[in-house]
């Protein structure tokens, strides 16, 4: 090893390339460089700060006691409050906004329930069976590729009502350095939220950097069609997947098929504490994320009824990320 | 473009990485030298390798009327018949193996159907019905890490009943050939197949270089359950999806979120039709590939009783491999 000390602390692979093109010699004045690039520029020292560094540094160290290898090197993040604002939920938008467009095309649903009630604004009464039939009125019978077209039309003409920004800017910029970071550090990043998988597919490469194939969420069933000699896919308002809660983990195992090393999810309504919890359940090294809306100033303060989530990160030992206080800023159009 | 003639075969990032490195002059002589290895040694010249080599080289020549973003080089092959050998069936084997124990455990069920049949050997007279309670008894019930030993254990021990060598080593040498190439050339490649997703999982990566995330199958419904304060998930019988026919673009669809420029499945039972008329569907450049399995001196000659697969090859144009004719070696061990 000693002729390579300088490039130590690269990976073997990495090691081997530099030494391969000749410039291993180099790569001291490079790493110490490197080490002084903030990877996280928007976030400010702090716990959170420091355990990400700490958990990403040990865990990529070869040879280290904590090294995991790049394959198993899987993180989840939840969508809602955890990547973007959840002030209002972006989906809720959309879903009013196709609710119009509904009513626009067939007016006598507006006597029905629970359209009766939407248009009476009384939320309150709504079951979560007149909430499911609702968003597979607005998400389904259309085929994939209709569907994706409309999520980017909206994408593309409405604005978030108090920041007054279309919705693909209202995402963390935290958050975005957190993502690029780990991908960087060999990461395969997924999106687990309890959104409707194909309307975050829609957008999520262009505002995450993360592929249709790496998003889980609330999914329904789709079935095969001809049109035109052509096979597509429509889809059907049954439901298979409520991705949320105990959920999560049910989605992930689905979809991933092992557990996650880092899951970051956020205080809202008790939503990711499943999910944080299996990946600490990880046999390899874990870190659980949670971040906590009490920002006021800058984006919107607000608590669980019962603080499951504070007191779940308390009991398990979550790393809490204040949004007032270890993010330097939250949105990059402040 | 002009200084960089020598590589413009490369895609900008490399061309960049290469002119950042000052080895752009270099280029050129490399690439004169890889152009000379067979990426397919074990695929004699024909039809089909020169089908392959040709779309390959059309989506990722930059700036090529077929070019293919890498982000959309989304390949799916079917595993049974198609990367591995299917006389027996592997995962039948497995059930068979797993079968023994459960009727050693628990005696009293030889006496039930579908068992007592299966005590007979009175094959034909099960129903989807029977082979359901028989994959659900042998796959679900445990936890998935339990399940994930035991597949280990299986394949750790298990031998072909005619080659005599061990399961994993029954995998088709020009399809490993072909996947890496596949990879080499940008593309993500997905494990698409009928059988049960976590069976696959539990060897796809040793096998194909596969990770878990990048494997579809059919699957049943698993549910949270907490273990020594540590939340595991349980298999439970129900059956969610049956990926096989027209299960298959649903699969691809519910879990990649979009087509696939390539798809490759094999003649037996229809299996791949659909999945292949799905990649064919696709916008961009598209590869359908079927194996036909006409090689008896090899490994095994058997065909389609209504010959719907080699039928939707003629209309549809799916590119026939014949494994005789095709490949000039099956086995590594042979």
């Amino acid at each position: 090893m000693l002729p390579f000390a300088p490039i130590a602390g690269f990976s073997p692979v990495r090691r081997r390339l530099l030494v391969s093109l000749g410039i291993a010699p180099f790569a001291a004045a490079w790493r110490a460089v490197w080490d002084q690039v903030d990877p996280l520029p928007s976030w400010r020292d702090g716990a959170a700060k420091r355990a990400i560094l700490d958990f990403v540094a040990a865990v990529t160290r070869p040879g280290g006691p904590r090294f995991v290898a790049p394959t198993d090197r899987i993180a989840t993040f939840d969508n809602d409050g955890t990547l973007w604002c959840e002030q209002p939920t972006i989906e809720v938008a959309y879903t009013k906004e196709r609710v119009h467009a509904l009513l626009a095309r067939r007016p006598e649903l507006a006597k029905e329930r629970p359209y009766d009630q939407l248009a009476r604004h009384e939320l309150a009464g709504l079951t979560a069976q007149d909430v499911l039939r609702v968003v597979a009125d607005t998400h389904t019978g259309m085929t994939e590729d209709e569907f994706t077209a409309e999520v980017k039309r909206f994408f593309a003409t409405a604005r978030h009502p108090t920041y007054g920004v279309p919705y693909t800017q209202v995402v963390y910029q935290p958050q975005l350095e957190l993502l690029a970071f780990l991908r960087l550090n060999g990461f395969k990043v997924f999106i687990c939220s309890g959104g409707e998988v194909g309307f975050m597919r829609a957008v999520a490469r262009e505002l995450y950097e993360v592929p249709t194939e790496q998003v889980i969420g609330t999914c329904f069933r789709s079935r095969t069609e001809e049109i035109g000699g052509r096979l597509v896919l429509r889809r059907t308002d049954e439901l298979l997947l409520v991705n949320d809660e105990e959920g999560k983990p049910v989605g992930i195992a689905r979809h991933v098929g092992k557990r996650p090393i880092l899951a970051c999810g956020n205080e809202r309504s008790g939503g990711d504490i499943a999910m944080l919890r299996y990946a600490q359940g990880n046999a390899l090294p874990s870190l659980a994320l949670l971040v906590n809306h009490d920002d006021g100033a800058r984006e919107a303060r607000y608590a669980e009824k019962d603080g499951a989530s504070l007191a779940a990160a308390r009991e398990h030992g979550f790393t809490v990320i204040s949004m007032r206080d270890d993010w330097r800023r939250i949105f990059a159009f402040q």
